[in-house]
């Protein structure tokens, strides 16, 4: 895994919030959606089955952290997994909050238009409260 | 698990391919996607952190069972996985087999226009093709 490297788009889409124990757990810089997503630290991977059942076992455990995390929050009234990677084909798990009237409901969120970048201070905010809803140990 | 009903707009949609060990099999009744989904039997459930960890393990292992099957299937370059529910409520996980240069591609197939129905002919020959390359025991 020492090779890992995460994708330049989701590097520019998105910023770290936590490191789960397969994944990293990044929220997507939109403000329109409350929208995690989980990426793999393994190098070269692109689909669910190349996960071996060890990992597979991780990554479901940190899905369903994102889901509780977001099942709670604000306005979200039903969650959206989606695992497509047609454009960035790094494996990466979105777990995103929606709710009957946002920008891109009741369609999928990907292809919905621009990305609405957080305000700096809000994003610092926002990564806070997501860090704390998930509930992940502090890196020492 | 007596009362599950299948959603009626999943009835439309699709066609009963498979019964896993806790979902329907279906075949998406649109012939631009080689597209699969998994509806578990289940009444009520409307989402992933809903199932306890034993209907997690069934469904992971009939995810990985679809995705198998889509990935050797031809021109299928990458598989798209979602669970949405924004017009059905009912939990249903789709498994999509994609490639550049597919109706929808890059972009999602959900909001890609109106399905493409199968000539009933056909329909029954790729449901009887998933089948075999799903490889459940057949019903008693």
């Amino acid at each position: 895994m020492s090779d890992f490297e995460l994708d330049s788009r989701l590097a520019t889409d998105s910023v770290l919030v936590a490191e789960g124990p397969l994944s990293q757990v990044r929220l997507m810089n939109d403000e329109r959606f409350p929208w995690l997503v989980l990426v793999p630290r393994l190098a070269g991977v692109t689909e669910w089955i190349e996960l071996d059942g060890e990992q597979q076992d991780k990554l479901r455990t940190e899905l369903n952290r994102a889901c509780k995390a977001l099942k709670g929050a604000d306005g979200v009234e039903k969650i959206n997994i989606g695992a497509l990677g047609n454009i960035v084909r790094q494996l990466h798990f979105h777990v995103i909050g929606r709710h009957d009237g946002d920008p891109a409901w009741p369609g999928p969120v990907w292809g919905s238009g621009p990305a609405h970048r957080y305000e700096p201070g809000a994003l610092d905010q926002h990564v806070a409260y997501w860090k704390e809803r998930l509930g992940y140990p502090a890196q020492s």
